[in-house]
């Protein structure tokens, strides 16, 4: 065991100046030493996308003792991939994305470049965690969430995650939190997902946007009812995707369909 | 049931005018009426992307009988939300993203633009596919693919898939495969992910690139075995990311933690 203090890297997919990175700064920071490497521009909706048509740069913002920042040109997986090949000089404790000012929880795990950054850290191996408020407010009210974080940081930095498995955690906007929730994803669509913004003749542009309906409300081992229901929400995300459950029924149907033996 | 034609949205993210995307459009073509709804660039590496800083617009670009193809400013994702919530007057039967140029096996189904069509797919219920080929030439070979392709796609249009389930289908770069294996995600890592490309006197400028080392090659359960050794790997993949298996243990954790009751 090193007698070195825990190195946490964070990045966030808001932008460097949100709100949300400092504040998730301030929580972590008694933890260990902190490196930020976030992007230099919001990336809202970015989930694990990488930038390969162009390089990406980075540059150092600040550095006093036990916080480093730098901003990334890049994506929010991208600025965990460039930390950990360049401006770190041994691999992270820990990888924490957030605070996002907005809920991750849900099917919007999959849109996340808050989960994003816990889900490359995961599969490098390193206890991975995304943090987000229900707020799309820039200057939300993070208080309530602080002690969360500070607590749930600190026993993932003791206790380590399963393999193949990091957490998204989603705070209810609100200050009286009752308590933690291990969860599920819920279940759900979104819909009316377009708002038109017709561009001189051309009615073919529009903006996303919609609105998200659980399917399964009434679950009360799910994300969005902890939050409904003004718990925080921690939903162990797995990163091995394949859906075990259906492999021998799609190998039958293979078989049926002439494409096995 | 309907006697009209299945309706099978197209989409991927090498960009409309990408060869993959022709060739699947030909090989699917006798299975239904067809609907294009494709990046107007390349977007490689999108994950499942969107695009919420600007607003998307689409363009007619053909219109065929039993063939429609358009040309987005949005990701792949985005392709599919915009055509779903547009230009489609009903919902599709079947979602098909690819063919892609180039392995999005093993864990770059995280970063593939190609499996966020088919995540997007299947996020709304319709049975949906990404298909890939091991090559990243733009003048790639599908031939030994087409008849694959046309068998898969046809077997989830009759049988459909199982729910949260889509399919990610990758083909090894031969002439000569020796039949479909279905699959496990690999597990592994990328490595040497980033090549230095100074711009006068900054350093801090990286072009994404790297290598993937299989942690268990040995496993012949695996896409990256199953590729490596000729056969088409189909693995199955979920929309519900949740860990199950690691809720008891993240439950007990935070009670230790005094984060829970």
């Amino acid at each position: 065991m090193s007698n070195r203090k825990p190195l946490i890297l964070v990045s966030n997919d808001d932008g460097v100046v949100s709100k949300g990175i400092s504040e998730l700064v301030k929580y972590l920071r008694p933890l260990g030493e902190i490196v930020v490497m976030a992007p230099d521009s919001p990336r809202s909706g970015n989930a694990s996308a990488l930038t390969v048509t162009q390089p990406v740069h980075y540059q150092l913002l600040r550095k006093d003792v036990g916080l480093t920042v730098y901003k990334c040109s890049g994506t929010p997986t991208d600025c965990v991939k460039l930390a950990r090949n360049t401006v770190l000089d041994r691999e992270p404790d820990l990888v924490v994305g957030g605070i996002n000012h907005g809920d991750n929880s849900a099917t919007n795990v999959h849109y996340s470049g808050t989960m994003g950054i816990a889900i490359e850290g995961c599969l490098n191996g390193v206890p991975s965690i995304g943090f987000s408020l229900c707020s799309h407010d820039p200057g939300a009210d993070f208080e309530a969430a602080g002690p969360y974080i500070r607590k749930i940081a600190a026993m993932v930095l003791e206790k380590g995650l399963p393999p193949l498995t990091c957490l998204n955690v989603n705070f209810p906007d609100t200050s009286e939190l009752k308590g933690v929730k291990v969860c599920q994803q819920a279940k759900g669509r979104w819909t009316k997902e377009w708002e038109a913004c017709p561009r001189l003749s051309d009615p073919n542009y529009f903006w996303l946007t919609g609105s998200f309906t659980d399917s399964e409300p009434e679950n009360e081992k799910s994300d969005q009812w902890a939050l409904a229901n003004g718990y925080v929400a921690i939903t162990p995300i797995t990163v091995d995707l394949t859906a075990y459950n259906s492999i021998d029924s799609l190998e039958a149907c293979c078989r049926e369909s002439g494409l096995c033996d």
